[in-house]
Formats: structure tokens, sequence, C-alpha cells
């Protein structure tokens, strides 16, 4: 399905979505924040097929999301690794992680966890705060349109 | 394109995009979360067509994500509202909106932003901490794996 291009919308979540892409970006973006870097690594880890990976880890780099690097090894392959604007997208993938633990698996059902390295502790929710430090939730908060709908 | 359907997985970020299914899913639930509760809001809002809204639309009842009601008025048409699984993707919706406004928007262009109802004013960045109310970026933590690659 082809979405309609937000690359005008003034809202920033749209704005977000279209850079993103599609359903793979979250992922391989996880994937990269697991240490991965190279293509067959993330293929490996996706179980897509190599041509709509490479489409992907292509539209990521040009969206400067990735940066395609020469490996440390000297191989004739190239790595992907974060850019800044790449590693900005943590508290979004961190976002997904806590919703579906909490909302996506059945009592007692495994899955992985994210930890503090330091001390090996869960980490906590992701918080959002007001200007004075107040916890804030959807309730409390609204969109200040620029002009018309957003 | 067919995703790969991640509903065994063991990721919590994989278990949750395969319920959240599109990127529709979370301007649909930006639009609830702005108040609109109608079909026709949504429709305008978005500016898909009549049959991929009902079909999103659908899902997410499906899902758990929205619960259809009837609305306020007595009308013969149903209203959708956030559940609470619904309400609890917040923060993601958040993440994509900050991530967009620091990279998706040139200097100076103009973007709706999130503010705190009460005070008017900015809200601040989604924060993670440790259980030790240290603040944590992405280097600091790591994922433990149940067993083999999530």
């Amino acid at each position: 399905m082809k979405r309609k291009s937000m690359d005008g919308a003034e809202c920033p979540v749209a704005r977000a979505l279209d850079v993103i892409g599609d359903w793979w970006t979250p992922l391989i973006v996880r994937d990269a924040f697991d240490g991965m870097r190279r293509f067959g690594e993330f293929q490996r880890s996706l179980g897509i097929s190599k041509g709509i990976l490479a489409a992907r880890l292509k539209a990521l780099t040009e969206a400067g999301i990735l940066q395609a690097t020469p490996p440390d090894d000297g191989g004739a392959h190239q790595d992907y690794i974060l850019t800044p604007k790449g590693r900005a997208l943590f508290p979004v993938v961190v976002g997904l992680r806590q919703w579906g633990e909490a909302h996506c698996f059945g009592p007692g059902e495994a899955h992985s966890v994210l930890v503090e390295k330091a001390s090996g502790r869960l980490v906590g929710p992701l918080k959002l705060e007001g200007a004075s430090g107040k916890p804030l939730d959807a309730s409390a908060t609204e969109v200040r349109k620029v002009s018309s709908r957003e």
C-alpha cells in the first residue's frame, strides 16, 4: 500500500513517520542499537529478502539515520552504523518495547528485557514531564497547532 | 508490501509493531488523543480512502487499541475512542513527535507543539531512567535476551 507522503505536514508525528518510511525501520534501528553492523547480520535477524533489506538500508542512509562506513577489519563490504539522528530514535524504540512488554504478551510469556548495563537492573518507564518537572500523562497535554489543521 | 508476522517474536519491539500494524496507526491514535472520535473526522485529517480507514479502524478495534461506542448525541454512527491499551501508546506518539521536531524540519520551519495544558508551556523530552533514577541513553542500556536471538 502506497502511503500518502506527509513531508509537507506541520505535524512532527506525520513528518517523522514520513522519514522513517516503514515498519522495518524501527527493527533495523533496534538491531543497530544491539550492535549489528553488517548486511548479513540484519538479514538473519529480520528474515527479509536481500532486495528489501538493501532498499531499506539505502533509504535509511539517504535519510541520515544510518551511515555506511568501511568495516574495522578492512573488508570489502560496508558496515551500517547509526548517525546521531538515528541514535535519537532511541526513545521511539524504547516506547514501542515498553508498550509491547505491557500489552502484547500473555501472562508468564517470555520476552527480552532492557536493562541498565552498569547495574543489570530493568530500566524504568519512559517519563514525560512538564516545565516544572511534574509528570504528565496524555490528558495533561495538548497539541498547539501552528495554523489550521495539522 | 506484506510484512512477515512477528507475533511469535520474543522481542517486544517486534511484537508491538505486529499489533500496531501499519503507519496509519500512530496517526489515528494521535488524532484520537487530539479528541477526534468520528469516522469523518479521521478521514478529513488523514486524507485516506474510506475503505482503508474502515479497515484500519476495524483492525485497531479488534486489537483492543480503539473501542467502538455509541455517540454521546444518540446518533446512528459509531464513535471510536482509545482504550487504556490505546492510551498507553502515548509515549510512542510523543517519541515520534519529538524526533520529528528535532530532525525533520528545517531551521525556522513551523510545526505544531505539545504543551502542558495547565501552564501552556512546552513539555520536556521523554526521559529514560535506571533503577536508581539516573538518566540513561542508549549506550548505558542493553537488551537481555530470553533465549536465543530474539
